[in-house]
């Protein structure tokens, strides 16, 4: 069939809207309608040219929600008419990294995923002349009919808006999820949020489910404070504005009464900056404290700190989806949306047509946007 | 009273072997009669110049075992008689640390302690002209007598015999404390342990405890293979005899059947290097390896890493004195190791008398000892 899709042409380039063929759905496969995509950090990654492992022609967008039209041979858990949300992290069940119960990292289709062809190893997308386009992420959202592996599908009820639950698809799960599942963050913590964007929001607001007593939120930028605040922010700090040193400066402003020492018990890394992921640590509880890396950083970035840090008992780890096991934990994610346990609405700055996607980017590059919404 | 003491004169010197003057108990605290005491890498980073922290003249050695004496007023929770372990690391059970009952670290006199005093702020020890000499760690057991604050102290059974057990006031229950209380580890793990030396060889035994199913032993030199073993190693890695590079080649070692990836569940630093403290990382299995450091690093020396290898489930973190809450801790250990759980014995290679005690430092230079024990 005929689609809408826009094309990664090459590195740099703006993507180009055009009519390409999709092949239906093979062995164990779904045909979704796309309905709705955000447009994330992730996908200007790779259009950029900064992702070592970007792949080009392809399709991107991985934060889609949509209909299931047609389901392949062997498909048993969806139907057409199923309202569901593609996930880029998928969850087979089945493969060793599913059934150790300790990672949401399912490794099924790892391989080809990463190639940016179906699990069979090859591509549903070609030209109208015949070439070959590659997916991206398993899920080429910037598309408005793609297909699927249905290990990467999860099923969500009818009554879910796509225009504001397709932020599930990625932000909204991966800053929650940073705080639920990997952190496990308590009734009663302190924690530190660097960087206010769409996933420092969705970070907050899960310590805000989570019961945390002190959320510091960390911004050069002082026009996020407002929406901060909305999301469960209680301390705003510009690093611009602190006299001396931001580590001890947070570990002061997160000190107890009683604690002799000072430090959140969590951090979380909303900024990909490498030297903010050092901070993060740093500022951490000694004895007990958690940082988790969030952010993407750039190619060849490392971080560093002294092991002092760690051997006094800080933890550093990383976050991927926020730990989500998405068929399983993505549907209730939308519940606390449509219960009104979670806020999407504020987030979702700017819609578009696909026509005029490269406009969501243009608003990306510009600060100016939370997230910008394809509508199909 | 004048004691006898091995004297950290000044940074890079041998230790002087002398007669000091040791005052009395005050307030909460405890006059001890050291009756053994090892000669620990930390005592020897602090004498070389190395610790920037490193104060002098001071009376090193914190790895101790002995008999009260003589208590200060206030002291309750011991008598003259008891049989005792010092601990650098304090268990006030008080102060915000210990009752937040998520760390092992004390603060209730890190401040004073870190200055080589007690916590009234001054020190003990002085030259039969009257000059003080700080005390080193707490706890300064390279002395026939030594004065510690109380919770300073753990009591232990008076069975266990002093030679060995002083070994349990450092390496021992580090090591075996990194498995138990940092880690974690659970029945059925895999687990790589860099360095063989005393740490390791009581990692090893800890993993043995915890009933870990691979136990991979990674050192530059041979003759520690069958010591290893006997700790319960259960493959060795020489990475000089290693074709390629050394992580590829121990995350296919540690692959169970079935698991497409590969790596360790548990990794261990006792080697203080931090490339192979990134080793150590890069090794644990995606998803949910853990990596300890334990080792302590040159001063200025930094770990890094690609944020990557956190944001796909690694986690890296830190033990000091193995996690163990001394008082409560120590005791069991001891018990253990008089009920032939663990062993000790092979481990302490060397025993010389005070006087003797700079041969037990060229012993550590030469690398021919595991452990050697002063005895009064």
């Amino acid at each position: 069939m005929e689609v809408r899709a826009a094309v990664a042409v090459a590195a740099g380039k703006p993507l180009e809207v055009t009519t390409v063929n999709l092949e239906g759905p093979k062995v164990g496969e779904v045909l979704v309608e796309i309905k709705a995509t955000g447009i994330c950090h992730t996908d200007e990654f790779t259009l950029s040219g900064a992702d070592p492992e970007g792949l080009f022609p392809a399709i991107l967008g991985h934060e889609g929600a949509g209909v299931v039209v047609e389901v392949g041979p062997g498909v048993t858990s969806l139907k057409p008419g199923d309202h569901v949300i593609p996930l880029y992290t998928p969850e087979c069940r089945e493969c060793y990294s599913c059934t150790s119960h300790k990672t949401n990292l399912c490794t099924s289709i790892r391989a080809t995923q990463g190639q940016g062809l179906m699990p069979d190893g090859t591509s549903r997308f070609s030209t109208l002349d015949g070439d070959p386009i590659l997916h991206y992420m398993g899920t080429s959202t910037f598309a408005n009919y793609t297909v699927l592996p249905e290990i990467a599908l999860a099923k969500i009820r009818e009554d879910a808006p796509f225009d504001k639950v397709c932020y599930i698809g990625c932000g909204v799960t991966t800053g929650i999820g940073a705080v639920i599942n990997t952190a496990k963050v308590e009734v009663g913590a302190t924690a530190v949020v660097f960087g206010l964007g769409g996933i420092g929001l969705n970070v907050l607001q899960g310590l805000r489910m989570a019961g945390a007593s002190m959320i510091v939120g960390v911004d050069l930028n002082p026009a996020k404070k407002e929406m901060a605040e909305r999301f469960g922010m209680t301390h705003f700090v510009n690093p611009s504005e602190v006299e001396g040193d931001l580590v001890p400066y947070l570990v002061n402003l997160t000190k107890r009464r009683g604690d002799t020492i000072g430090g959140a018990d969590y951090t979380f890394d909303c900024t990909g900056n490498v030297n903010v992921m050092r901070n993060a640590l740093e500022c951490a509880h000694r004895g007990w404290g958690q940082s988790i890396v969030i952010g993407v950083a750039p190619a060849g970035a490392e971080i560093s700190t002294r092991p002092f840090q760690l051997v006094t008992g800080r933890v550093w780890k990383g976050t991927a989806f926020g730990g989500a096991r998405g068929r399983t934990d993505v549907p209730k994610i939308v519940d606390w949306y449509m219960d009104g346990q979670i806020e999407i609405d504020p987030m979702i700055t700017h819609t578009m047509p696909l026509e005029d996607i490269n406009k969501g980017f243009d608003l990306m590059h510009a600060g100016e946007s939370i997230r910008s919404v394809v509508l199909y």
